[in-house]
């Protein structure tokens, strides 16, 4: 035994926790990354007979694993084991194929892969010089999907001529894009209004249309702007829940004579399929020099398709818009794409200079430096899986992915639209269908509105596929959104027997 | 050749794009995320012979890669190519051993894996129903990482007797905490003054130490406070540049004095070794009604060790606190932790309730829905990675990480100790050394910035170590920040010898 006692410590003579903890072990990085791509590959596999809605209680975790930090380390076994046990049967499975709520978190194998290595590069690029290939990719990235979205040369960071003054940078969500272009938008109409700092606050006003996601009204009160002055524009089905040029005019005209300043205008492109005219839109906010944002979060991945660009006619014209692959663009979380037709514009606003990032690069004004165009300063690599999705799968096969969630979503209103029990509530303009079990006979509309939120409450009870509501007008409306990126034209079908079925049995 | 012709697609009759596109394809998930893993492994085995900084010039990648995005799809090998002899080589290598700038972006096999899983599951929990093991992972993760830090419970979101009423949640960076909380104060601030909507916004002010990171005061220009009203107050080498609170104090009563109201004072604990006396701040703004937020991003970790915890001494009262697991406890990037004390306090002003999330859940008041708690609405998975760090490692492992780090920091300031020719600047705390050339002889301050800015520069054209600077008071200093995951204590002394060696070449 002369070889122990000489020299113990190599024989683990000390307990684990002695040993040089070494975070990124080459060993433990490839065994802990082989299990966790072993797992997602059982996931994957399996995901479609789990039920997509849970059945847990609040605080079930909690009482499944420990209340408290454990002192110890332990094998990545034992993690991976309680994710299995404890963490996957809490989860409501978006990546299911028979997920139909609110939208696809759409994903693909290269996103994936290009996350992963964004996570061990673990590069922070706030600043060009701080990683240069970093905010290179990123500005690359966005201009190759500027092309693929057909967007006019202005807003892209780099064109054939060189360097251009639009640009874009990748955010974690459409709020923060509305954000910073509210933020803009605001500090740009102060100094117009000659306001001594923020004292011409409470005249500034901004306008979306009804449809419009929540999440506008609360970026407007982030920026400060006076809940007296965040407008909702009603929409009616005369427009397809599009937002009216004209009614938009007659706002905007009484808030001026009334004394205020039209700052902002936000157009959607594809909530519960309302599209609002985006060219109609720019023009009248022209005429009082207000900003006009975009937010083509879900459909704007459509608008890769020629079919689909027309919802963009004029986008020419506005100020900024923003879409988010991560929704349909087969990228996983997050990534929301902003694009502004003048970058310095964003920059006034949220330029920081602190001595720490000054550097040769900043100064020779040939470089953008991202953490101007965001809300805070610190950043991931966010443009590297995004590359990744449009290297390996080039446009046709994005635009093939596109279609056929398109085509399947096409079918399922076709299969609406043959029942006569129901009605397809908004015209399907992409791969949501908002439909409704419709009132016949003595079944009045509270009626329907109940029923249909009873069918909705008993698919999402069987655990075989899971929808969302919204109110289109007044009416309870069932969202059916295709495209989860596992799914198949037989899990659409699947659905629809099941609504079917349920229907049926509350209708009897 | 009859089998051929019975059923030609199946033998590649049709070309490639024609082929069903499944982004999702089990074997290309497993092949592409192998292939990553095998980059992963060879990028930290051979990190630390590329040089740091990276010598590229802007525009670089566009004329390495396409300006335009293909057309047809490609094998991922060939993604994977560009991205090694393109993508690495304009890189700066957060994750090489040395790398010193900024601060560490330290990272873990255990956090990888983790991101990893959550970037496959891809689930969206806005809200507790539409994710509840999301929501609950998030929160049971926060509430250990609550007990390593001994926070009070008051700041935890389940305590042994039930759900308390102070919470967290983990955002991007500490700018969104900063403006999260900014926001529930100024309009808690307006409701007091009996504001009108934001007539009295030009009444509210906000204060901080001029050390304070600058994202801070960015985050209060987001937040629509008047650029008049965000007082920056100077300290100097008599606090070892952390506020002084008797300053701080003179100063909020002048504002009271002259008609204002002071809303929000940020107190800094570790930056560039600064820390703010919490408990003297928190005395001093509980006398004006004024929100106390502790930024504690950098050196926040270093409190689960005891030996650093009475920097948070008196954090009990104060209403909210962040730190960045991304910066210093192995976790990757992006994981701030807010903490607040009264968790409706954020969500009085973040709080949306639109038609599509309502849910009943969300109605019986048991469950936190994390949206309320953010800029956003959308949100990843953005627990699983923190509780990982913390299961597989445990605390004994995360403190002597900290305890590492800060040894090797402490052995580099006994190093510029002993060599006459140096100066530590600020007292080390944690495991970033502030240290410059002294003036000595005839040589001036301004001389001995002007050596420290060569000496900075020479070192990072080396490429074999990255250091950034600051200035403390009028001096340019540099930041000698330890603590990458991979570096162990050769690279210190390593770092150490080319610093001295580049020196003689300056001032000889």
């Amino acid at each position: 035994m002369d070889i122990l006692d000489a020299n113990p410590i190599s024989f683990s003579a000390f307990p684990d926790d002695k040993a040089v903890f070494e975070p990124l072990n080459p060993e433990d990085v490839r065994a802990y990354l082989h299990k966790a791509v072993d797992f997602i590959s059982d996931y994957y596999t399996n995901v479609e007979s789990m039920p997509v809605l849970p059945n847990v209680k609040p605080g079930y975790l909690q009482d499944e694993l420990s209340a408290s930090p454990p002192t110890h380390s332990a094998p990545f076994d034992v993690t991976m084991k309680e994710l299995r046990t404890s963490v996957v049967p809490g989860m409501t499975h978006w990546a299911s194929p028979n997920f139909f709520a609110f939208f696809p978190s759409t994903n693909s194998a290269a996103a994936i892969a290009g996350n992963l290595i964004a996570s061990a590069m673990n590069t922070v690029g706030f600043t060009w010089q701080a990683s240069p290939a970093a905010t290179e990719m990123e500005v690359l990235a966005l201009d190759w999907l500027a092309q693929l979205l057909r967007l006019p040369t202005t807003f892209m960071n780099r064109t054939s001529t060189g360097r251009g003054t639009g640009g874009g940078v990748i955010l974690g969500t459409t709020s923060e894009a509305m954000l910073v272009t509210l933020v803009a938008a605001r500090d740009a109409a102060l100094r117009r209004s000659g306001s001594v700092g923020v004292s011409h606050m409470t005249r500034l006003v901004v306008y979306a249309a009804d449809q419009t996601h929540s999440t506008f009204f609360k970026a407007c009160r982030l920026a400060g702007f006076d809940p007296a002055n965040i407008r909702s524009i009603p929409t009616g089905s005369e427009t397809n829940y599009g937002l009216d040029p004209t009614k938009l005019l007659k706002v905007l005209q009484a808030d001026v004579d009334a004394g205020l300043m039209p700052t902002y205008v936000c157009a959607t492109v594809g909530t519960s399929n309302a599209v609002d005219p985006v060219g109609a839109i720019a023009d009248v906010a022209a005429m009082f020099n207000a900003w006009v944002h975009v937010d083509a979060a879900y459909a704007g991945s459509a608008c890769i398709c020629p079919e689909f660009r027309h919802h963009l006619d004029s986008v020419e014209h506005v100020d900024s818009i923003s879409m988010s692959p991560h929704k349909w663009l087969l990228t996983c979380l997050d990534c929301t794409c902003l694009y502004v037709r003048d970058a310095h514009r964003l920059s006034d606003s949220l330029e920081t200079n602190p001595e720490y990032l000054k550097n040769d690069a900043t100064e020779s004004g040939e470089v953008t430096d991202l953490k101007d165009m965001q809300v805070g300063v610190g950043r991931r690599f966010r443009g590297l899986k995004l590359w990744m999705v449009m290297r390996t799968y080039g446009t046709t096969k994005l635009q093939e992915h596109i279609r056929s969630d398109v085509a399947m979503a096409k079918m399922f209103e076709d299969l609406v639209h043959a029942d006569n029990r129901f009605e397809v509530v908004v015209p399907r303009n992409f791969a949501l269908v908002c439909f409704r079990i419709k009132p016949s006979g003595s079944m009045t509309e509270e009626d329907a509105d109940e029923a249909n939120r009873q069918l909705m409450e008993k698919l999402n009870k069987t655990g075989q596929a899971y929808l969302a509501h919204t109110m289109v007008g007044d009416k309870f409306v069932l969202r059916f959104a295709v495209g989860s990126s596992l799914q198949e034209e037989r899990h659409v079908r699947s659905a629809w027997d099941l609504i079917k079925k349920t229907t049926s049995t509350i209708m009897d």
